[in-house]
């Protein structure tokens, strides 16, 4: 069985997905896609080979040929089409994040539990990276007692100068957000962020950042993000628990030995590091949609990252500790995955 | 385009290879089976939905649906079907062996040589691992000067009873045999088998193997195999250049620290470590399929392989240094890759 | 020229000092010990063959035949010796503490102010050790570019009954305070303490404890203490700067491939870690004496760590970050190391 | 007690360890020096204040002042200097190698085993070095089992004009010879040398050479010799065992991110590599003077090197495999070190 999915929003990130389903993935076709710019919409429906080409989103939700919706469209747009999707009944692939506000979060939540059933997976695509799925086989195998601490670190080479402090939470440290409540289990309950000495590679920019968060279970999170690090894309993680620690490894394949050193070479960039957790992403979204069930990140997990983030920029204006305050969670999205 | 593939023989490894089209690669599909044992034809063909069971190989090669033939039979059967392949003009992959003696593989050089045009590709997948592949950039891109030696080990935690002191080198070392010719893009001159004192593992098997082998530009090649080593599946390998050296590093994603120690898990057999290698492979020969082309190992490697292999079998023999025999290389299979 | 010492405390570290002075250091001899119980000193006086047994810390220290001073009693007494040894003008090397309270270690830095030379060294032996040299010494090159942050991790497999969660920062995290400022060339400014869930391995004691410390430029400093973590005693460390990162390495000298796993040993307990630290930190400040100089840790150095350990105990008892208030430094103790 | 030590020979080695015995060892002195360069000897002893400066080396040896002689003159007068101390019955540390020739060596067994006492050790350090010491621990706790293989590199950074492709065996590959006897606590009884393709660095010189070499029990042991590599010097080592293996790990106490790597420096030469080795080695020898005994590498050590490096010099030279002929182990030299 071939899973037809529509794509809404063919952008840089939208095409990137269609490549990845039409010949990355297995079982699955773009059979549909619509972009705010139809111009483009056109162009990257014509070179599919027989795709429709929709007016709309909703147009494209409500195609009967459109088995399963994929949303890589603006980021304020993301409600609208995950609504419709849900109305329709289609499961719905939204990238991150699921909404922009935590109200919009609260609707899609209600409207899903209202449905009776998942439908959603949100683009946290960590948790398909082979070396945070063998941190967590670690951390859920009881090695290494129970968890107390988490160091994080999230160091990008360089980012564009429309970048802000915000974004360093809203759109880097949010994979942090997600990894850690996903590694742990549990919810973030307080935000604070600490603002260390500048980067001159910033420019007026506050990087980096060190956010502490607080879980149920009181164990620390801290993660640093290093946006103008320039070395690479590295991210850095250890779980510390009570008998040991568990720590994502080195990722270079080769070690390469010239010039008085040996060296691991570090990712050059989130492509790089993350290309085949997104792969694997997709590849089990559609085995799930072709097995008519729901997996992964939830809307859940969009609502309680978008609520973490929002109680983090509080935090950075304030600069004090900021709880975080979550609706009670529906049973649809029960702990275990 | 869906390229259909037929597979012949269908044990445990062409059922692999058909979960792995079935489920992981993307743009193809199995439509025939066939296998020495009937019953098993029609049981695993039955559980594709709508694949057709052909009585024999070349029936399958023969029908009109069938775009591509994968050749996972018993090894004494691979010629047979390689020819029938290249007769029909359809591109074929065959696992190793290409064929089981050296006059069976010159038949199949003769044949695709007169087709005019490459068709079969044979299972050597490192050339598809990740690791393998940063070795051979760094290798290709002259970081450390031109290659001298290469050092390789080749661990198996185990063998089976049947297991003899030859298929240490046709099974395990033919693998190292290709991937350093890979490597190295030279043909292998001379090999000489060493036994070093056995592992109390083997029984009366001599193991491990230490094998040396001489290439063109006068590069040593040393390949330890051990196949009992009980602790792992671990394939270490390090390029020795003139300004420096390039090694597989860790594969492990994670580092756990308990019980007085920091520990990188090593792959337990060939399937964790070369799972990924398996799935790139027969991605790339579908694509390869797709576009009209043939790439990767090709019939002149899989001779090579099996030339080399056997002076090496007469080198444990009879203890000497035993020459390396090759007919000329047609232009069909030129250097470069 | 050797170097006579007279050791004041011979208890378990005032014998090891008398070992290592014996039997590791060069150029260097215990010629007089003392202890407040006199039975022991006479004991370990006697074992070192004419070394003189005074009846106190003061006659050791004027003993014509005593050249330098080494003091390794119970904290409280330190600040008297050190006092004594500076108005007798003789070198003292102090073990830490180098008083019990800020206001003894101000009577210190004006006695040796007043005396106009440096007397005094410290006992912090992580700047002698060689993993920290190099971490400093790629620091100081400017090839990671300003420091921004320092994540540091102090771990103990174990603590006694009597050990509180003060002495996680006086006693344990007091060593990365004084390795901090060295490594960064600056002073501390403020200190927070952070207590994430305790370990069940600690019975009622907080532990861990995350320390964020700031100093005058802005750094932000993480020291994570664990004193219960059963796996080794384990230092960690890492600067990031503005163009990358430098991190203490592993440092088992041998990676042991068994079970399943590839393993680097951690160090047991502080002595197998910090052995060939201590012994270099005595033949430097041995050498010093010779050469009629006193370098290494200053009674500046130990001024300093005492004011931000005890702000920082304070930050642990309120909750708040505190700010640490240091005097003047006198040109004594210029920056520069 | 101070051992007082006479050097004979103070060129760049003997004066380095003239500042090893004065500065770094503890309870030694040098009281006495000679040299065939009678000016050198004079300016030399003049920097030690008040040592004797003899005009030969038999009038070292017989001052009385003098408790143990330390030999760094030129090898071919090593055998001289030996045998005199032996007649005096004075302990002789013995620069590598024993004797240049094996009867020269066979000599010197005979006068020990005449005098009933170990008085020798040979100045192989590699025996004192922390890894190699933690890689025998391993070995020896048979915690890999029975030892099959040993993997052995010897890379330097360049050799000056002077060097030839037996010293390469003699003077390079003596230390592997040594340490892999150690190691494995057996004897080698052949040799056969392989010769790569040459690195351009090395110009005319044969570089680098596959030394192999057999044990007693069957072992296995090769020996890549690379002394042109350019990139650093590089000691590399693993003992293949039965249930798993043991190498020697990175030996960069600090790891450093930038520019795309993750980077581990690499010893620029044998001095930074191996200086603590031989400071060790010196302190055990003095302690070993002060206590009556001998300890570490004896002249059996020295002569089977010798006896080793001569075969695999044939083996280079012949292309053949060249059997080890060794006289029977006197009980003097009883295998458990």
């Amino acid at each position: 069985m071939t899973v037809r999915v529509g794509v809404i929003g063919v952008g840089m990130i939208g095409q990137d997905h269609i490549r990845r389903i039409t010949t990355v993935v297995s079982g699955c076709a773009v059979v549909a896609v619509t972009d705010v710019d139809a111009a483009r919409a056109q162009e990257v429906g014509g070179g599919l080979g027989g795709a429709r080409v929709h007016a709309t989103g909703e147009d494209l939700i409500a195609d009967p040929d459109v088995d399963a919706v994929l949303v890589a469209s603006w980021g304020p747009t993301h409600e609208e089409y995950v609504l419709a999707a849900i109305a329709a009944g289609k499961p719905v692939f939204c990238e991150k994040p699921l909404a922009t506000t935590e109200e919009a979060c609260l609707r899609i939540l209600d409207a899903e539990v209202a449905a009776g059933r998942r439908l959603v997976q949100v683009g946290y695509m960590r948790r398909y990276d082979a070396a945070y799925r063998a941190l967590k086989a670690v951390v859920d195998s009881g090695a290494i007692g129970a968890p107390l601490m988490v160091h994080s670190a999230h160091r990008n080479p360089s980012v564009p100068s429309h970048y802000t402090r915000e974004m360093a939470i809203t759109d880097t440290a949010v994979h942090d957000i997600d990894v850690v409540r996903w590694l742990l289990g549990e919810e973030i309950v307080a935000a604070r962020v600490l603002t260390p000495r500048r980067s001159r590679h910033g420019g007026d920019l506050q990087d980096p950042l060190f956010l502490l968060f607080e879980t149920e279970s009181g164990a620390l999170v801290d993660v640093e993000t290093s946006v103008n690090i320039r070395y690479g894309y590295d991210i850095r993680g250890e779980v510390v628990g009570e008998d040991g620690t568990a720590a994502l490894g080195e990722s270079s394949p080769v070690v390469v030995r010239r010039d008085g050193g040996a060296t691991s070479a570090v990712p050059v960039d989130w492509r790089e590091r993350f290309l085949r957790a997104y792969d694997v992403e997709i590849q089990e979204w559609v085995d799930a949609c072709a097995a008519g069930e729901c997996r992964g990140p939830s809307s859940w997990d969009g609502y309680a990252a978008a609520v973490v983030s929002d109680a983090a920029v509080e935090a950075l204006h304030s600069g004090n500790r900021m709880p975080v305050h979550l609706r009670e969670r529906p049973d649809l999205y029960a702990k275990a995955q």
